[in-house]
């Protein structure tokens, strides 16, 4: 007798459910058998408050405004806008040196970037640096990010020059600067408007991969263009493919090159990059690649200086004005037919600013452990963006190469952009004048050099390895940018990685189920061969939400299913299969095309003689079952919260493996 | 002894792993720790095909060309193209019986119709006949429903006629009548398109909600339209809003109706409507509603004829041509400034008359369980269209109300159709004339009887209680049509679809789960209140694919589970959390976001002291991990293949409930 009782413990030890005909009794009565939960009746405005709340708030960000007087929540609002009045009272001098150390390294670094990267917009040289100075200020007080550091960055500078000068051909009349400005405002009111109605999640539909193959085009399509400093073409084309640009470039090959200007600029780009070789074999002396733009400026404009090789054919700089930020707040278009144009490209910058933007704060929040709310740091971008449309800047956003220098030379907060902001103040009131006969050769090799790390092969390899379709997007993103444009490349990265989320919702996966041989765990017997199926029954599961899209392609599968298994089991001189049981944990939402499919499946269930099954439903699912009555056509008691139950109950008398 | 053994053995039958450290040391050699598998290592190419065959091939439909000689293949693939040639030989009288009594039926149905469509579609009577003769013919070869019926309905009409005099406002010029020639071939080139390239998962993205809105909306507009015929208005409004056409009905209310008219029109409607009624309530009485048009037809145009109601202002037919279908090859716009309207015009109205023959065929399919090929079903109705545009026919596809008489009038194959089309072929040949006097109010009560039934209350209720977001797109469609016009409406309808996949995908569920009490089972504890949680484990589900869109927001969502939860935990004075165990049964997919995400995940744990562990990826997810060296970095003894296994491994020693 006790040898029996061991025994059969010993089976069930090992989770394996012998039903017999009175384990079966038993089971009935067994407190394990749960019955399925259906949610709680909730009012129609709850419930949709919560879908809200959880689709818009998902952070709670009014939580902490709960049990404060007046006062208290009036100064943590003010707080939450202007994060600065949070982390400024922790403030101390050992923080400040940090911070007083990057933010010089990086103005060193911003300095010639920013007068390069104007001329990629086709702007005059001060209105980088006139966006290196408001942009970073107003961020320092708004902007949660401690790392980020802010001015005009060289993809940005590349999609507003040509956009701009597809609209207005001659960059350098009033008109085009004024359609700058226009646009940087409305750049600016995107970005806020995004985060004040938390539609932070649009810009994750710009994926990752997207991302890699529009930057790496991005950074060759740049890279092409410096070839007109760098090899001193005088008649460049206007166009950014690269079969207009090589064309220009090979057509110029016998007069248009100069020799001199090649000389300086493929020196200087030589340095740059052994300069950044270095930087990159050795964390620790990231400043050689962070003062090596400013040492190049610096040697060619004395040089040049010196040599008098502008009258050489050697394009210099010329004129670089003196002084602080002029007022542009009349300067914006507020109505006439450059309003149109202007909000179109400021909300496609301002998309792509954010994008980096955040994309920045989140790796190096990552790396120190502290949260970035993207909602509200697309607030402070926003308010960057338009103090500085009326304040004579341009798009302004996170750069990944200074951000780094910032990270590296051990900023801690956002005092080192205030200290980079101040540093170029002094240069536009100051020392500007110098920029004079910098050769326009050195800006482009600094460019050159800057975007050169924009091109990712090792993410490009990874993205093959792990999904290919994420590839595609990356490839199609690549390809539309460097042999169309920066907005068509965009357009085909956005579109292909739509069709990408459509395609899972419309063919999701369903899988067979078979039991893992000694436990009650029901598994893909693709994945686990060992995994048998239960004699007369089949079990399936369904992988995502049964949508309108999917329902039917849902309900043709699991008869398939049905048919393609039945044919084989009757081959083999198998019991026919009585019972579906279909799996539903994963069904997170079914609506009432899932509901018709289900009716469907039910009836031409019944008319083969096979009994439907559900296992698990979820708390949503359950309460739609039963609104539309569908859980009392299957019946109640074909509803179990798993598959173990509703084997138990209805599985064979001796388990067979099929 | 024996009395301990037994008792451990009732508390494991029950299914509960009590973890002593005994059971630990004996759970590792258990065989039922099941090592999670991968999937076999494809190559690229076999992967591809695999997913696009699912993709568009998710019925195999060349699997019967498998073992099979030349001439067996060549027959097969001639009766996958015209499956009269598979029925036909089966057809016997008995079959025919049922198909002549339903044929004539509908055709006495189909008469009146079709000259009261023709109107709603702006074209002279005689184009609703031609159509309803081709069209059916062409169907009966190349179709695989048995019940539908073929020609012109109501909602496309509307739709032709609505978007066609957009573009040519003056409908009685020639150059309409070729722009709804034009159209209606293009209709057919795109719904045989989207059979041949099988890409007829298309149509599944007008969700079953948007049709009940859409439809209902139609109803309404077309409703309203016939008040013109039905007040005997002369100046009516050419728009189809609601607002107009009420302002254009009373501001004609003192001297622009017609009291003869109101009288005839009324009196019929009231006629049609208690048919209707009479067939609704008995369903044997179903030919009293089918015949009512025809009889209506009959009496008022002899009514008119005797009293010559027509002087006294009663607007009547007047010339409709006789005669069998004209060519109109020649007719159609292959250049010139038509074509483009006419290919949008023809791509919309091909697709809303494609999605209700699709639902149609499914519908009757069901009931009498045998199935449709979809994409196969669009080339035949592709066919059918573009034949039709050559022989002066205007779109035409399946009618519901007319399906339903078919089906219980008896039809057992498409013969009924070639029946029907011989009456309407026999009707054009010879008594057009006599609808000369045929009354026009007479057409709108029609019209406005069979429109009736597309108003589904009940349906629009059961969306209500089902699925809210359905609701809102029902209404939004509803809404779209009758204050604006069919196209809005079908645009916000779409617009809101797409609108909740994607909010799906960007947010999808995650839960926290617990164990139920007595089983190896984990729950959502959400819906099942009495599930436990182990103590120092965080247990959550994943519930959608991992994917760019909500990668970041499933990494923030379990953060802050994880945070809210050791809050609670610790408050309550609970060991804190060590363990975050992610079940991704449901995670079907992942791609380089959801990686990146995961490994940010990790980083985030890890500095917080908890350690990741996976529990049963599936064999795409597993793949990936492996491929982006993620298992390696989790640590391949942290991913299990159940929840179970994860937490006898890692579990308390004595299980405490939190």
């Amino acid at each position: 007798m006790s040898q029996r009782v061991s025994d059969e413990a010993g089976a069930k030890a090992m989770g394996e459910i012998r039903s017999g005909p009175s384990s079966r009794r038993h089971g009935d009565t067994l407190p394990h058998i749960h019955k399925v939960g259906a949610p709680p009746k909730q009012s129609v405005f709850k419930e949709f408050k919560d879908y809200f709340n959880e689709t818009i708030f998902p952070d709670s960000p009014l939580k902490k405004y709960k049990n404060q007087t007046g006062f208290g929540r009036f100064f943590l609002a003010l707080q939450s806008v202007f994060p600065i009045l949070d982390w400024a009272r922790d403030y101390n001098l050992e923080k400040f040196r940090g911070d007083f150390i990057s933010g010089l390294t990086i103005a060193s670094l911003c300095i010639p970037q920013d007068i390069a990267y104007a001329k990629l917009a086709n702007l005059d040289p001060q209105y980088g640096l006139y966006t290196s100075f408001v942009a970073p200020l107003v961020y320092a007080f708004m902007g949660s990010s401690r790392d980020i550091a802010i001015g005009p960055v060289a993809v940005v500078s590349l999609l507003l020059g040509t956009s701009l000068s597809e609209e207005i051909s001659n960059y350098k009349s009033h008109e085009y600067l004024r359609l700058a400005f226009t646009a940087t405002f409305f750049a600016g009111i995107t970005q806020m408007a995004l985060g004040v109605f938390r539609l932070g999640f649009l810009i994750d539909f710009l994926s990752h991969a997207a991302i890699v193959g529009f930057m790496a085009g991005a950074a060759i399509t740049i890279g092409l263009q410096q070839l007109k400093g760098l090899l001193g073409i005088q008649n460049f084309t206007k166009k950014t493919d690269i079969i207009a640009v090589m064309h220009s470039v090979w057509s110029n090959v016998h007069h248009g090159w100069n020799w001199e200007t090649i000389v300086i600029g493929i020196a200087f780009l030589i340095f740059l990059l052994v300069a950044k070789y270095i930087a990159k074999k050795n964390k620790k002396l990231f400043w050689v690649a962070a003062i090596a733009p400013m040492i190049s400026v610096v040697v060619s404009t004395f040089c040049v200086y010196i040599t008098r090789a502008d009258k050489k054919g050697v394009s210099i700089v010329k004129h670089i004005k003196k002084g602080v930020n002029p007022s542009s707040a009349s300067e914006i278009y507020f109505s006439g037919k450059y309003l149109g144009p202007g909000v179109r490209i400021g909300v496609i910058a301002g998309m792509i600013a954010l994008t980096e933007a955040v994309a920045i704060g989140r790796t190096f929040a990552a790396m120190k452990d502290y949260s970035i709310d993207g909602n509200k740091e697309m607030v402070a971008m926003g308010a960057m963006n338009i103090v500085g449309s009326l304040t004579s800047c341009y798009v302004a956003t996170g750069s990944f190469s200074r951000s780094a220098v910032n990270y590296m030379a051990g900023c801690s907060t956002a005092v080192s952009n205030i200290v980079m902001s101040i540093v170029v103040l002094l240069t536009v009131l100051v020392i500007t004048p110098l920029f004079k006969y910098t050769p326009n050769a050195v800006l482009a090799s600094i460019i050159i050099a800057a975007v050169s790390s924009l091109v990712d092969i090792d993410a490009a390899i990874l993205l093959w390895k792990i999904d290919k379709f994420d590839f595609i997007a990356c490839m199609g993103a690549f390809f539309g940018v460097i042999f169309k444009n920066v907005e068509i490349g965009l357009l085909i990265a956005v579109a292909i990685s739509f069709a990408k989320i459509l395609l899972q919702v419309t063919r999701p996966r369903t899988a067979v189920l078979g039991k893992l041989p000694g436990t009650n765990v029901y598994r893909n017997i693709q994945q686990y061969p060992k995994a048998t199926q239960i004699s007369g029954m089949l079990i399936t599961r369904v992988d995502s939400a049964i949508y309108f899209s999917n329902s039917n392609y849902i309900k043709e599968r699991i008869l398939r299913w049905l048919i393609d298994e039945g044919d084989q089991r009757s081959r083999s001189g198998f019991i026919p299969i009585q019972y579906l049981i279909v799996e539903m944990s994963p069904v997170t939402d079914i609506d009432t095309s899932g509901i018709h499919a289900f009716e469907e499946l039910y009836k031409s269930l019944q008319r083969k003689e096979v009994q439907l099954i559900l296992a698990n439903p979820g708390p949503i699912v359950m309460g739609k079952l039963h609104s539309s009555n569908l859980a009392d056509l299957i019946g109640e008691n074909k509803i179990f919260s798993s598959v173990t139950d509703a084997v138990t109950t209805f599985g064979p008398k001796v388990e067979d493996a099929v």
